[in-house]
């Protein structure tokens, strides 16, 4: 029951067409959701420009391309992240405003860009292997709204390489750590800075790495403070959650 | 938001005290639950008889009588599993009507006694190491009002005394099987019987047991059809599903 | 031995044409299952109308097709899941009154229609994803005739369409809820219900979802009442278990 | 080498008491944290207030009493987690000024109260079991400057209960949810509002739970926006990085 | 129904006392095994002398001790394993023949000597920490009549002892190897000799043996022909089945 | 260094050509084996007729071509499992009079047939998804001399057709019982016979059978007496301990 | 910074262009690496005639040609690892003075010789399964200028073999001992010799070898002295680690 | 057979007191070892002033100090690690020369002093928790005469600190890193050196540290060279191992 609805039952009400109590009676009648479903999501209204997201992984070409057309045509922005090269194609061919990331395997379509946030967000991750995850966090950020800085240079291996960013670290209002392997780095990161460090393991490695789970459980156990940890892979999820830290830092 | 509350308003719209506009703001203002809470929770009003239970491991004897005292002073029932020697002796302490199911390690305290149920559950197990499990769930079967027959002398070591209860199994609404080890007895009961078998893996055993996981796993690959699974030694939980089952062959 | 042969047996001694002491070493000399099988067996004699079911995976076209012949030439009817579109082929050249049901990857053929029951199941998952391991439920059941109700859009992300559903859930005889990722939908679908929820995970999600063992772990460790579970994407299994369930409720 | 003693053998150079290439082999052979590190520690300087933690599970009552006594010898606040009741009888022996938190099992001490901060963060959770470690992040929290709003009569058994926070947990800057079980609720929470969601697996369970992963899979693998998790039981990791988010929202 | 019964029944349809279509009823309202498990359990028939056998632990002394009674009184030998200290106290003072096999925790009540055996078994160790279990093996064996011979000096690190031992190895009917830590005994000694090696894993070590998991895997895949593999710590189970082939290479 | 060259040093020192310090040299200074290895390796001299394994999997065509050629060259039968289809017709393009056993993947070559031994062993399954690993165990047990049974058409959800094999299991030297899914078989039938009951667990199953552990944990942990239990699919490590066992058997 | 710079400055201090406290400022507003990053990294200015190293898998053809071409382009030489046929192939064509190593599935390409070092490293396996692992080790070596001794015919299955070799173990610096399946001969050479054994478990096997698990878990509850682990199938960190051991064995 | 025997038994066929077959036959039939053995352990003959090992956990105090008796009574020194309070009395009063290490929960009997090493051995660790297991490396370091250097001030959360022992770090033989939690000290401190990283994983942490796993994984993941690992706590096998390493450096 939307707003005109319910409004229409009250005024029958005041004029007498409708009783009180079989007002009361039609109000618990009706489904739940239709009286407070829109608090429930209204929240949601203030997220104009905030892209809708798809998983495409698992589903076809077509299928993306079909969900691609149905955002859009409610007026939403659109992230796809783990696109294939079929739904890439399938995307772009039926979406030429359509924008391909290449290295974080997603698709942005942008109706409405999103408001201009202030401060930023530092993405990390120690080289070549992890940018596809460290690349969607980035892709994701943008979408939102969100700047970032990428700093993909750094790793446990070269520390120096990691000390000399320190004041861009803790200038950031979150830092996103990608990292498989033995998933150190957010540690190491945690320690020389006080900002929030969203982990994201990879699954990069090979052996007792067990696709990811050496990383995951070494951020888990992180010695330093202010490291929480998303999904192995999860760059989406980890750029969803710095773009909100973001966001909160730009409350007024 | 109860009843009267709104019905309240409703009339003030009614008069013209409230016009349309400002009750849609109060109603949309008011908080989510007052509004559609009494619905949800409306089916637990039907359940006079039964009693709400608590879980007593990891709790004080001290904390487990006073919600026994708080439960019963709404009039409820109780049903409390999972109990301590300790915990025994402060309930029995405080509250002599209880009673102590010694083998289940339950305490029942009966304010009103549950609505009487036609049909009945069938509890079984192979031996003793399984009987606290078995008994939990019988106990619990019993507090919601749901006949049961307990059949503790069946394995799959000695596969003859299970064939001989064949047609006792086939006439009941549930069967609730507890078996530790290698897991493997509600996969032979159900395939002698067209009746919902519901396994409980119990924490019997040692080893490569892993404290019942070796049976859990066993459970859930059943070849036979109709075996669902709860939680290892969740005896509980199968007497509360395997009461719901007999309840709805009781419905009209 | 069926009852012909035996009663043969005990007439010839009873006419003196097998003294008692003969007749006890044939009884005795029998293949076990003679004596006592037909017993055992006896309740599958009841079962007009129900399919036989063939778990297509991992069997080439050529077999699941002539497994379909045999099963139809005992005059049974047929449920195949988890069949290849080469498999589908197959099937269908060789049987072509055979229905294919595309999203839950299934063939059934029907000799005798089943015994229509009263009542309904509830198949309710939260989206695309979890659909084939929903629809393989669904057809399942309606296999073995007993009605179903779809709610494909509900998710715990979306709370409010959820509550929605709640009177249909409270009506049915059965619940069953296919959730992949984290697994919570079950226990949200039990907290609000009194109704057997039969919780199916799949193996939807990725990283630490461990194909599915997420959401088994989370469904094994409900707080919510009337939950149990079957084998990760176990369609049919969750089928099976509800058609029992509301054929149950059908006893007179 | 700090400023002082840097600043000294510049002026040497200045004055040719040094040439410059003998400077340079100096400062080059001086230990490498002299010339970096007072840059790298810097930021902890403007933790003014802050207290030092200690984790004293392991460590002897007379350990903890001696580690508390050197930190406030150095003005710093001290906060100790996971006390057991040895523990806290020697500390407070010790020093009478130390506050105990019965619930949260933390001391605390009091040098220099923390600059206070504006916004909230909410600590959430189901009830009584997960009560220790939500009181940990609770007094972390607090003992980091950092206000905090208190939900604990939620669990997605009850969902309405939970609706009825909406606003509530809509206002935060954060929300730390602490479950057991089957770890549900900070997934229900994160798909209602738009605030970084700190979702702390807890212990409380039993059989398939593992001591907290079953929660903890269910956390790392949620399905709504926002979600990220810290390791099992880390009530003081989660309040720590609820702080640091609620700081960088207080930044100017 | 014993043969006895059975006869009288068959017995009286020879004299006409009762018509055959009456026996027919009674021998299928029979229970079930009284037709069949005669047959089914006859072999257990040919097991004169040998014991009945008690998992101790998870029982109280009073009830093993009661179990002895009752075992004996059948006219059965008694084999106790997992017997703690208290077990032992109880069951000595209630039964004062009973022997008490200190390093197998094991108990041992002789009522008719099982009939002697030709041949024999070795069960081998590396040392003292997996003594329990390759005693609590010999024990089993003695008490089946099974002849053994013990070699417990023999480990991967001293290989030359091994090889000492091969001629004896090579007579044997079976060998019993118990291992803990990496598990490699059973591989080495299977690749010196042609019998049967029967694995048994110890839950001797720590670390990243996970109570005997490692040595389960090592053994389990094992590259040397003939080994198999009990349960952790299952010397009672290892005894058994080298009593069984001792037994098979004694069939006349 | 063989019986031959032994002999001559012996005869060089007992003529006095090589004095008795030298002579020890020469001893030490051989390879260790050659010294002690004829004794080690002896046993093997007693396997006439037995092949040589080859274990495909993992090897080019090519490769286990070639190493047929070689082990028949030296004399020996060749027995090859996991045989893909490209490794099948380049072994019998090479070798014509090589056997190919479709269902058991497996190739064998025999030079001279081994001896036949007397006695039997049981191979059994429940059915089409575990032939492979059945076959494999059964064709190893031919190909090493021992003569087998096969009953493949036992299951646990059919407990009638099992119990009615019972003579059959009973009179057998071993059994070998391959088993999928839930694993129970071996349990089941290890409770009907005193024959020892070699489990192989198959990797057929989903979800949370893992690959054959849920029916690996199950046979493990087995409450019936006599079984053991090899790797996972492992049907021809199976085969070469039941042989052994039925070899044992025939020791005069 | 380099030393250029900062000599540029502390001469600009020196003839006053710059006040001590202004040269001060500089100094620390320099990237953190600059003022100490030679220092940190020097060690590796010995490491003259050292490949840099790439780990191939998971790169494109392309992406590791570019990578061989810059590293060379630098003076160095280059060790690839984990090369496909079609890394091979590209860098090949790229750089014909590259040498493909196939079993090792490495390629080398050698701009400076590495410095040759005394000592040698054993490199030791059971067979072919395991030579791509041992291989890469072994080649790894050689790329660094550690001399090695292939030892690939030694098995726990055939004992005699590995004790021919003890002299030759225990002349080396340090062993490779490369082994899947059960993982045991790690430990048993380790029992033989006092030299650091390096255990590498592969990934050879089936079944509960999870892939290399059994094999790790096995070497890492060696019960020899002087074992320790790498990653499963990491041959190269073996290498490089071993020739480390015999470079430090080069130490004048 | 000792040399002496064994020259004995030729000087015999040398003087014709026996024919060289007979000596053929008393070569061959002596036991296995005595004829090679003395080859095979002769390496540990060098081992003059090296510990015997004792691991007192799961021994009693009686047995640790009736085994430390009984070595040093062979003239050996003696090392116990594990020793818990109970068995330290009991050695103590037994041997009152011994020396009890209180951290490493150790005790040494030192009967000859062991060779003096040149070249030492750093032990480092992050802080007091892992200090047991450091401690047991460097006591074991210390009975087998290897120099060792302590750092136990360094921690992946104070980086700086780290890079001040760079030099130490470069000119140790070998480098023990003792680490709990995330487990990521060893690869920092490996990125930063040319020399072995011995790891070990300390079972400190909780939650999803599963008792050292976490570290354990990292470890063996770690994407800097020249890393090993050992055990979970294994602190006397990183010292073995570390010595060995040490003793190598030394060699001529």
């Amino acid at each position: 029951m939307d707003r005109t609805k319910l409004l229409a039952l009250l005024e029958e009400v005041s004029t007498g067409a409708v009783p009180p109590a079989a007002a009361l009676e039609r109000l618990r009648g009706m489904p739940f959701e239709d009286l407070g479903f829109a608090k429930v999501d209204h929240h949601r209204g203030i997220r104009q420009g905030y892209p809708e997201a798809i998983f495409a992984a698992g589903k076809t070409p077509k299928q993306v391309s079909e969900i691609v057309g149905r955002i859009r045509a409610h007026g939403s922005n659109v992230l796809a992240t783990r696109c294939s090269p079929e739904v890439v194609a399938a995307v772009l061919a039926e979406h030429p405003d359509a924008v391909h990331h290449d290295l974080a395997r997603a698709i942005t379509v942008t109706v409405t860009p999103p408001e201009p946030q202030t401060g930023f967000v530092v993405v990390g991750c120690a080289g070549t292997s992890d940018l596809p995850v460290a690349e969607e966090a980035a892709v994701t950020c943008e979408a939102y709204g969100c700047p970032i800085k990428r700093v993909y240079d750094v790793g446990v291996a070269g520390i120096h390489r990691l000390l000399g960013h320190h004041e861009l670290f803790q200038s950031a209002n979150a830092i996103i750590v990608c990292a498989g392997m033995e998933g150190a780095l957010p540690s190491v990161v945690a320690g020389l800075v006080d900002v929030p460090v969203i982990a994201v393991p990879t699954s990069v490695g090979y052996g007792a790495n067990f696709g990811g789970i050496a990383a995951l459980l070494a951020m888990l156990n992180s010695c330093a403070s202010g490291v929480s940890v998303v999904n192995i892979d999860n760059g989406f999820g980890a750029g969803m959650l710095a773009s909100m830290i973001n966001r909160i830092a730009n409350r007024p």
